[in-house]
């Protein structure tokens, strides 16, 4: 196990989750990549703000204690904007250091350039974070989809449009409505134009279309138009044609040529991407190789972004010996749980006699086995009826102990069906 | 640029695939990594049989030929099964070869003892291949989310099943009739067992979770049940509780142990897997770190299980020096689209005087500039009247033209807005 000191610019929102999620993930990460992680020095504005979780020691005004610093072989740059993160990341770069980077604005107007030096340097440039947050989108097109021929890539990449577009089909409201309620959510910036505009959708495209298509595509090249004059007759429109309103950032091979646009458009309402809702991404890419790959998750937050930057991290230290699989897998890592412990909500199905008492009896089995009767539905009659009951939330080994006793009730004949009920309770958080 | 051999174990719709996927790849993959693919010996029983874009001189049936020639760094496993496969990847991977395999059951059962030994021989073992063809679920889980800390697992991984229940779902059909219908498109074997039961998607997910959650789970530990039994009437009652009906695989961390399951379950309407239809995959991951990332697409298919053993070939060999990325920017790659030359159907809302004779005047300018309406809906009279037409394909240079001209016209009132419809035609290959 060698040292590896990674060096951060910025130490904002995202800057401080980097620095929890390299400090928590210390282990496996060690484990993937037989390095250890040593964080700091942290280059910040004001060394005096509270940041919870950050080393104070680490913190400081001086860039050089990063960029002059041998030792100092990763460089993550979470400040934000061009100036002077362009400057910083040159200095990086040219000495050899390997860059990871958030700035989507940057590598969109200045990738090209920066990506030349990082190969001229023998060193390199990862930005998976700058597009899409958590969802690894540049790994797939870079890594995965190198040779899948891609045909064509649509994207939702902006989740500020989504919600709003979103709230507007949903709700019926206006366009003002809909953006402040992104506002006061968070979704939405006080000076919304980069997002509303299409202009942050465009960055991101380039970004994309570049990896894609192994193509120098510059920030000029994509058209695009935004949302802010969509009214909610144009919802209502919309969807009395079938389709529902998303801007959709596309990317396509058209004769050898790629054509990039960034535009609100209509989207039939049983397409995967009409079924993007909220504040979410996602990326369809269309492949001779790999046919239709769809990517969709959390496009922004702290957190996630974070989650950006540290697997990137992990791609430049390098995993491909793969040790984490081994130890983790002749670790015996966690238990597994035995089955019967397993608690869902059920769906049970079962053919009965239409007799007085039938569902009492049925009932009963249930309810001493501790299984909650959510609703009930009976249909035909006679030898023939049908009961479906949906359950509460119960454990299995009750379900197999009632089952047991059920087959046992001359009352029901053949094998109940049971389903059981996806549990979303843990989700959307 | 520096050559590398690798070597096939099997050549059947896969291998063919693979072999030709890596001639057509030759280029982006010498750029991405540096080095040279070169394919073959490749191990077949019948070197007779008639086999596409494959040189027959490449074929043998001695299998030493491959696992004997120090020459071949990379042995490919695309034949199948346990026996004799498993001996020849404890061969290869004791003698130092990379090993990419796309072999399932393989996995399942001897996942753990292979990547031990992978790791004693300083070499490695990639099997994305083996869970959800192109899907890049395992580089996802592996490398984007290693520090992640996930906390569940929910993928429809069985696409036989999962086409039997959409054609169940949406055109009543009973399951033998679905079943059927599946075998006669190519979707399900003429022996489906393994797929109806639930025993291959119980396969996956125990690779899924190794990884997931850095446990090695046996494959006994997956408590499966199949689809054999739903009938048209559950399915009926499902649509009317809100419910579609999917096989599930999933796998989550209660009270830190990992609880596996493989079963029939109600899916809410509304959930983002009740929307995965036919035979794709999709595997939703839900992460302290990244939040949830779905990640969906073909689960299975020649040329797509090919492209995940070629993408495999790739991580073995290496893209982290990212030269790919410097030559094709460098290289300025394709040409960009002219933004006029876009075609797309399109919307268009504007305000119109209701006078007799607009929409004459209105169509008319559309068809001078060479674009045809498929439908105009007029609402509200007077001043305020408001024209919507739906368009068929155009270019984006005739609708600037159309518009310059719709703008001076005394009947419309204000900008009219323009929105483009997604052009689906090239998808669903």
């Amino acid at each position: 196990v060698t040292a590896v000191r990674i060096g951060l610019l910025g130490c904002g929102t995202v800057g401080q989750a980097v620095v929890r999620a390299l400090s928590d993930g210390g282990a496996p990460i060690t484990r993937a990549s037989g390095h250890r992680v040593e964080i700091g020095p942290i280059l910040v504005r004001d060394p005096d703000r509270r940041r919870p979780g950050v080393d104070p020691s680490l913190l400081t005004t001086d860039v050089g204690r990063i960029l002059d610093d041998p030792e100092v072989a990763i460089v993550v740059e979470v400040m934000g904007g061009i100036d002077p993160a362009l400057g910083h990341l040159r200095t990086a770069l040219g000495r050899g250091k390997a860059v990871v980077t958030a700035n989507k604005q940057l590598l969109a107007r200045h990738g090209a350039e920066l990506l030349e030096q990082a190969e001229r340097s023998g060193t390199e440039l990862r930005f998976e974070a700058s597009v899409c947050a958590a969802i690894p989108v540049i790994k797939v097109l870079r890594e995965s989809l190198l040779v899948a021929e891609i045909e064509a890539l649509t994207g939702i990449v902006n989740g500020t449009t989504n919600f709003v577009l979103s709230e507007m089909g949903r709700g019926g409201l206006s366009y003002a409505d809909a953006l402040a309620r992104a506002q006061s959510l968070g979704y939405a910036e006080a000076d919304p134009t980069e997002d509303v505009s299409g202009a942050d959708a465009a960055a991101k495209l380039a970004i994309l279309a570049s990896i894609a298509f192994h193509t120098r595509v510059r920030l000029d090249d994509v058209t695009f138009e935004g949302i802010e004059r969509i009214d909610r007759d144009d919802m209502t429109q919309a969807q009395e044609l079938g389709y529902a309103v998303k801007l959709l950032a596309v990317a396509r091979l058209v004769d050898g040529a790629v054509a990039l646009r960034v535009h609100p458009a209509l989207v039939p309402q049983d397409h995967r991407l009409a079924a993007i809702g909220g504040a979410d991404n996602a990326v369809l890419v269309q492949s001779r190789g790999a046919g239709q790959i769809m990517l969709v998750g959390p496009g922004a937050g702290g957190t996630e972004t974070a989650s950006a930057v540290v697997a990137d991290v992990l791609s430049v230290l390098g995993t491909h010996r793969g040790s984490f699989l081994h130890n983790a897998l002749a670790d015996a890592g966690r238990p597994v749980q035995p089955p019967g412990e397993s608690r869902t909500p059920f769906y049970v199905r079962m053919h009965v006699a239409d007799r007085p008492g039938v569902l009492a009896t049925v009932a009963g089995v249930f309810a001493e086995e501790g299984l909650s009767i959510e609703s009930v539905v009976q249909r035909g009659q006679g030898a023939g009826a049908r009961l479906v009951l949906v359950l509460h939330e119960g454990l299995e080994s009750c379900m197999t102990a009632a089952l047991e006793r059920l087959r046992e009730l001359p009352e029901v004949s053949g094998e109940p069906v049971v389903l059981r009920v996806l549990d979303v309770a843990g989700e959307g958080r």
